[in-house]
């Protein structure tokens, strides 16, 4: 197929998204062929847009534009809470809830040993500096409610509790297995309200 | 969040993608801020490239970089026969038999009343020419087996088998209701093997 070139590149990229195999891939690169022209467009300059525009923030290590980060720099946000979680779209989740005012910390990860992940792997010493440099009246834990996210909560409270800090981890409003990304927000919200210390 | 413009952006831009919601949107938007800059950027230039490089075949209407298309240039095809396919993304199937050396004809759809698409919105004319200009010896029908796949196909071999040219069907072997796009090799093969004569 002399076709076999532009439309096979693109299947190839599409296919190391996850979960786009390459029936998927396929079927995305043949609706792109289809689709305006400016929509194909808009596609590929979001794509260019996405990884020229966003930062780590250096204060709360989320993804944004301008650092420090919208959150980090709004000052109607509680001071002394802070939220720790694994990703940041994490982050998307909780402010999805509307209910929580504090600030946040994303580790980009959680401390998992079979896969190599260590503390130096996250951003766990920034964690604690903040911890000691910041007036924090507590720190919520709320890593998914998993093997791996349990251990990094009681990791974190181990290294957080001695600053003087108080330590919670949400509840498990979230059901145990589920990913913390994908709950509904109410489910969210409640895990928040009723976090327990660790 | 800082990060709403251009993370937000193109959310919107991949849940227009057929089967892809907002949580997906969003799933793969994350992945893409993740994953190495060089994949980035080869996913948009390869969206970018497809829609500059690829047209369509002046002879067979399927996606082309060169018009001609390879196949319709291919003189190792058969000459005298033609299949006639409802998107070129079956094109793609067929080829993948390994089992069809004639050429092909791309409708770009499929007759439906029900949604105003009549014979003048597909390739039909284009069809009809080369059935009169060139020497065919049979048009292989190879829409899907659904009611306006096969609806398609009697319309076309009416208007086909007056022109003295052969017009056949491919086998249900392709399951009812089924895509055309998505059967396995041996199954598409098989109702290749296996088309009758309308």
């Amino acid at each position: 197929m002399s076709s076999a070139g532009p439309i096979a590149r693109l299947v190839v990229e599409l296919a190391k998204l996850p979960g786009v195999g390459e029936k998927t891939a396929a079927r995305l690169a043949f609706h792109i062929l289809r689709a305006p022209a400016e929509d194909a467009a808009a596609l590929a300059s979001a794509i260019t847009d996405l990884r020229s525009k966003i930062r780590l923030c250096s204060r709360c290590w989320n993804f944004t534009e301008a650092d420090p980060c919208d959150i980090c720099r709004d000052e109607r946000r509680e001071p002394g809470l802070l939220c720790v979680v694994a990703h940041p779209q994490d982050v998307v989740a909780i402010e999805r809830t509307g209910g929580y005012r504090g600030r946040y910390h994303v580790l980009h990860g959680v401390l998992s040993p079979l896969d190599g992940i260590g503390p130096e792997d996250l951003r766990i010493a920034e964690l604690v500096r903040r911890c000691s440099e910041e007036s924090l009246r507590e720190v919520i834990v709320a890593t998914n409610p998993s093997v791996e996210g349990e251990t990094t909560a009681v990791y974190l409270a181990k290294l957080i509790r001695p600053l003087g800090v108080r330590t919670s981890r949400i509840a498990t409003g979230v059901p145990m297995g589920g990913e913390l990304e994908y709950a509904d927000r109410l489910t969210l919200a409640r895990a928040i309200d009723g976090r327990r210390e660790l």
